[in-house]
């Protein structure tokens, strides 16, 4: 039986789970891949974290660079996230010849051409299944599975820590800020949560899905970032109640002609799409192929043991091509660098809104607001004013939904109903997402 | 560019639309995969189908021996359907030492060993990601995405028809007659709908799933089958409206402690559950892996666009590897032929069900069944009892939940209720699954 060994860097929450699941399933692994695993090297800036499971590996370093140089190891698992030396290890790996498996999706989307053009001229492959949806196997899909189709849209919940906030917002009725301070109690925020609750995490693991979908990089400065740091508990109350809508933190890609419309945004989405009952930590992608149709796929999308259940399986297929010769031979990620894409910018999108405006109760107020919509050809679906539901310091909420309109010509509406005295605070807008 | 050739046996919906496929998409395809592709041979007994795509392709026969011997063919594609000469067109693809990629279920559930076997031996691949769910990437998830799991749980919707059938009955009110026509008028059941109806087709790709996911070949008799050609629209209404249940044919697979429950029943399952939403020729499998937990694909699991998704990126995934000199290196199916599993028969297994019985209008009535299920140790959890919603011709209906119980105990407390003379038709069970 051949061995196959591993260097191992960055023994956090991931890395630990990584090696408890090849202590629990060694023997169905081994008998998989036909060949034996080491973990050559385990590496840690800590080394308390490393003193701990000394007996269990061969050599415990703080020392990333004797893993990714040592003569002996085969696979080098990236598991340290953050930019660097996450993305310095990637590629000195890859330049000391070595398979990578891998879980940052920080370092991918920044560094797609980089990584993917370095690991193709040294054929070496790079897998990276943890760094989208943890467990859930939706980057082989889009390699592999779903090659064939021409991709129309990539939609996504991509991101636990919102969603476990956004949830608690809508079942608990409770503001963004408690919500947050739970989540950070449960775990499920960092302490430093911007990346998440910006938008950001979800944005780059948009970045991987569309340069696999669309087989080019496609930029983190071409996606429309909006977080949910500002959405009130009423609009997500209002959009339940009185419209039957979710708010979830979509990532969307979406071709319209020969543009893509790419977007990280809070969105309305119907209570009835299987997208709404994907609570707390559960990630979903929709993928829409022009032969497969709409393909959706659900699971934990953190958590160390889904992630390790994806490293573990990407080490498994890169064993066993290492063991029959064949690693690199093919390229995992089809990456053609000469491809050109345009976008749409967000102002050039349509799509239906939700508005939450804020006036003075008094008459007319309605009259004013729907004239300056009509002038602006945006056209009304529903409106909605009652006692309001909410205490409000000033004013009293007039909720709209509208057709289908030019998001631009929708913000110049709004821009001048912001302007006038019977505004009392900044309308809010939500794009809403019929998934269909 | 290295010309891969490519051999169709099985012209009709899917066959034809795997040439649509590439012709649509194929400046996309041969990027990725870095070499063009031919239809060397298409092969059809009906020689009418064949004259209309002639000058498309460059050699269609009638006789698929000729296609197999070719010395020009890289890969087979088997798309005949049905037993055979399917399972000789494969067999003998391999000995010739092809490469294959087929979408019959039927063939693979009963000739597992032989096919994988042989494959192995001759170093060939067998691909079949169409086989099961048509366009959604279940089998190439199981091989390969989730390979580190042990898996606990294999759950599915897997078959168009049944599905078609039980959403028309329960959005529409109308008996399995009925809603079977409807069907058959759509395109969505066969003129000879019993391997659809009675079970057998969702069984046969049971069993694909289970031989990948147990990493051994789960033979069919193995299998419970009970198909749905017996559920009457009452109990469909009744447990939708009273107890708030979806009727759905599941294929289960569920190890418990060292033993595998494996069958094909109509079971209930909660309206909330995103199966519950699974309507028509759409298909879900839920996966339940030792680290990755719950992850459920859905998609449309029947069509000529969907099957062909899976077909050709099957065939992407085989061209890449003939040219690169891989192909057959590694094999696809992890099977252990020495693996032995033993089995729950179904009166072993324990779950909650759904009962109606059908007694006289007269006094004393739940108090006889209820003696009789408590002597059986069977526990009622809910109890529905008044003016019948239909009308019968005799008796009227006793619907009852059980708590977790036994099969054989609950099959024998039915019995002794059955041979009552208040009992005035056979009671009717189906299994609730909660899917948690």
């Amino acid at each position: 039986m051949k061995k196959i060994n591993l260097g191992l860097i960055g023994f956090g929450a991931v890395g630990n789970n990584v090696l408890k699941l090849f202590e629990r399933n060694r023997d169905s692994i081994e008998q998989k891949i036909g060949s034996s695993i080491e973990f050559s090297y385990v590496c840690d800036k800590n080394s308390a974290r490393l003193r701990e499971i000394k007996k269990k590996v061969k050599k415990v370093t703080t020392d990333w660079h004797r893993v990714v140089k040592s003569q002996s190891v085969d696979i080098v698992i990236e598991l340290i996230g953050g930019e660097n030396p996450a993305r310095d290890i990637i590629i000195s790996a890859l330049k000391n010849n070595k398979n990578i498996v891998t879980a940052n999706k920080l370092v991918l989307a920044k560094n797609w051409e980089e990584i993917f053009s370095l690991a193709r001229k040294k054929q070496k492959l790079v897998y990276f299944e943890a760094a989208v949806g943890a467990g859930i196997p939706v980057v082989q899909a889009l390699n592999e599975g779903l090659a064939a189709n021409r991709i129309n849209r990539i939609i996504g919940i991509l991101n636990g820590t919102t969603n476990y906030i956004l949830t608690k917002m809508t079942r608990e009725d409770i503001d963004f800020e408690t919500a947050l301070k739970h989540a950070q109690k449960q775990g499920f925020a960092e302490l430093n949560p911007k990346l998440d609750i910006m938008g950001f995490d979800t944005a780059h693991k948009l970045s991987i899905l569309t340069s696999i979908g669309w087989s080019t990089w496609l930029k983190l400065e071409n996606i429309y970032v909006e977080g949910i740091e500002k959405i009130a508990v009423e609009d997500v109350k209002f959009a339940y109640n009185e419209f039957g809508y979710v708010i979830k933190l979509l990532g969307i890609a979406r071709q319209i002609d020969n543009k893509l419309e790419i977007a990280v945004r809070p969105c309305l989405i119907p209570k009835t799409h299987p997208f709404a009952s994907v609570d707390n930590e559960y990630n979903a992608v929709l993928l829409d192929g022009d032969a497969c149709g709409e393909i959706i796929f659900y699971g934990k999308g953190a958590g160390g043991f889904p992630a390790a259940s994806a490293v573990v399986s990407d080490i498994m297929f890169l064993a066993r091509q290492i063991s029959a010769g064949t690693a690199g031979k093919i390229p995992y990620v089809s990456y053609e660098p000469a491809k050109k894409l345009s976008f749409l910018s967000v102002e050039q999108t349509e799509g239906c809104y939700y508005l939450r405006f804020n006036m003075a109760d008094r008459p007319g107020v309605l009259s004013k607001i729907s004239g300056i919509l009509g002038k602006c050809k945006v056209s009304i679906a529903s409106v909605y004013q009652k006692e309001p539901l909410f205490k409000y310091r000033r004013g009293v909420p007039v909720l709209m939904l509208t057709h289908s309109t030019n998001e631009s010509a929708l913000k110049e509406a709004i821009d001048e109903i912001d302007k006038l005295k019977i505004t009392k605070s900044r309308t809010v807008l939500f794009r809403i997402e019929e998934l269909k």
